[in-house]
């Protein structure tokens, strides 16, 4: 069989992860021969040898290549030259899950109507084994429900917390050792996993890709006392993004969560990422491995490689309908139970006032504690509440800010896995 | 696209399983059509309608089916069935790990030969995916390790021994539950775990199927004591199949082993398997599902039936090269640390005879612990050794037991994941 010509566009961490690993003379990567990179300027981590380097990336669609592989990151430009490469009639690899989230729908489409194929497994968790698996090995479940801890630098951080750190510690940890962008604004405010999830959800539940109006906080304003509080009723914090199939629609939500210590997410440390499936057939299935880095994603590209060569077929996977728009449920309409966390003036009648209001919003107490005054003087309660509305929370939360006695607040919602 | 024609083999608890659920309107199952069942007897359980029954399932072969499924377990009637099925040109799906683990090779070149496909995701874990994520979505990856809790009986005893009930009593409960069979010896001697390790090392390590001559072992002799001494160093009990590459061969071993208690399959309850896939690039890569059950095979079955009518290719897997035999390493050779459990008379001098037997083979502890009398008046002492040659352990594990003043000896081995 004649070798699939490889065309990679981008030349940083990724990239040259991927040729370092294709170029090893490992032959499992005998299928492809990389024909050309296209680089706007050389990276002195990775010499490409004699390979030819075009300066401008779009070049790389005039090539005689057979698989495009997207590699430059960014929305509009990658979306531009995703878009040349499929009506170009060329097959297109890519790792970026911003672009596929935001313009899937299309690329898809052109993808079809141009009878070649686009496939993203890296998009989601890198390397380990998410979208051809929805596709494939579950195409016999009715999924239910997906959970995911999906972005690696947030792990990192909430995991080395748990241990004692402080955010600001571990945050500065993670950039100094690759773990963390110079800039992780997308990864701790929850965009990044807000964006694998919508993926998730459209391959799960066979809609098209939701639009990014969802619910999506990020781990800033969690704290080292947070995760001393968890603890002591068996909870640990993470990051989940969830999908998960309700009457009438979709719940869709990407924010910090507490979980039971013993649930099988809960014990993912550093940079892992895990998800669990809820499905008909095999109850709960997780898969966790490493979501992130150079190997990882090396990884997940070769796998679309390797289902590229396998098949000339146009479509191996179970697309979802992307005609099939998702109605995604309101957010305030959810119904969640709550770890609240308040600091209250050491007065009489705060915990009557505390209780009164959220007894007003139909929001009942599973556990109340009062911890030992701070050196500010005030005291901390921990409410642990029966399921809840969220409008009703928020409607509590800004009632009670109103008064002077309650200095302080601050929710996590607790998740049933 | 015309519908692929199915003819199922075996009418039993997972034939049934797999009938109601391609019979249940789901469009997701709306590609087959089956045609005609195999069926010795018929099942009280499941009326399957209008479809064609024949009384001996090697008529099977000669209907116009595309697809035979061979669900009638057993070894010789079951290759034979499989071999007629190739040689007509039907591609073949089975669940029958037995089958595959001894006759793999010859039905494999069989199907290659006759350019049909047999696949038997479902004959590891059942609907867990395992063969066809080695084969795809872990091609770009060198496998260092496998390691699994292939069984859903053997995990369904331990894991409530753990909590403190009897061998005896769980493995009652499980059989009045279905979830161990009649006679449950293979489940619970570790043989199906065995076929299913070697099964997985051959795709892992591209090797042909291993001879059955490696180690296994069983969790009869496991007591509910054992996870109490377990317990007290943060370990718990597992039965684990293991496949990992080593100095000049492979290690290939089903047996009981001790297991941190905080590492990710330590955490697996019930019937539930999980496996562990040491990688170069995504690292430790873990599933966990429901390993067992007519819902979880039907899942498997249903994703080898996707795939065939995917793809008109032969291979849509890299089969591994059965060719390449297997080099199994000599267990005795094999390194461990031990978990041994001693019960000796309360003499002077017997921890003095202990200590020189281990002495005197290089066998050097980590911890020793003398627990409180029995009621017989013997002493249990608990030893965790530091790494130790198997067949040094055997050694002085016979001299031990040539001292009157030993009265019962136990190993059980440490894996570290």
């Amino acid at each position: 069989m004649a070798k699939l010509k490889i065309g990679i566009c981008g030349w940083g961490n990724v990239a040259t992860g991927l040729y370092e690993q294709l170029t090893n003379g490992n032959e499992l990567y005998s299928d492809w021969e990389i024909s050309c990179i296209g680089a706007r300027r050389d990276n002195p981590r990775c010499n490409p040898g004699s390979v030819k380097i075009l300066r401008d990336i779009f070049d790389v669609v005039k090539e005689d290549v057979d698989i495009l592989i997207e590699l430059i990151g960014g929305v509009e430009t990658a979306r531009d030259l995703i878009s040349e490469a499929l009506n170009s009639g060329k097959h297109v690899v890519t790792a970026n899950k911003a672009v596929i989230f935001e313009h899937g729908e299309e690329l898809i489409k052109l993808a079809r109507k141009n009878n070649v194929r686009l496939l993203f497994e890296s998009a989601v968790c890198a390397g380990t084994p998410t979208i051809k698996m929805l596709s494939n090995d579950l195409s016999a479940n009715k999924i239910s429900k997906v959970a995911g801890m999906l972005n690696g630098t947030t792990n990192f951080i909430l995991s080395n917390m748990q241990e004692g750190a402080s955010y600001a510690d571990v945050l500065k940890e993670a950039q100094d050792n690759g773990y963390a962008e110079p800039d992780p604004t997308l990864d701790v405010n929850g965009t990044d996993a807000a964006h694998k999830i919508g993926i998730l959800s459209a391959l799960a539940f066979n809609t098209g890709l939701p639009s990014p109006e969802f619910y999506i906080e990020g781990i800033e304003e969690i704290k080292s006392q947070d995760f001393i509080y968890a603890e002591d009723f068996n909870f640990t914090i993470k990051h989940l993004a969830v999908a998960k199939l309700s009457t009438g629609g979709i719940e869709l939500r990407s924010h910090p969560v507490m979980l039971d210590i013993n649930s099988s997410l809960a014990g993912l440390k550093g940079v892992r990422n895990g998800i669990q499936f809820d499905t008909d057939l095999l109850g709960a299935f997780h898969v966790a491995g490493s979501g992130a880095g150079r190997e990882s994603t090396a990884s997940g590209l070769i796998s679309d490689l390797h289902a590229l060569s396998k098949s000339n077929e146009v479509s191996p996977m179970n697309y979802p309908d992307f005609s099939n728009k998702p109605n995604i449920l309101n957010f305030n309409d959810l119904t969640f139970k709550f770890y609240v966390y308040l600091e209250v003036k050491d007065e009489p009648g705060v915990l009557a006032l505390i209780s009164k209001t959220f007894a007003d919003h139909n929001i009942s107490f599973d556990k109340v504690i009062q911890k030992d005054q701070l050196q500010n003087g005030s005291v901390p309660l921990v409410i642990f509440t029966d399921p809840t509305i969220e409008s009703e929370m928020q409607i509590a939360l800004e009632g009670l800010a109103d008064h002077p006695e309650v200095l302080n607040s601050k929710i996590i919602r607790i998740e049933d896995l």
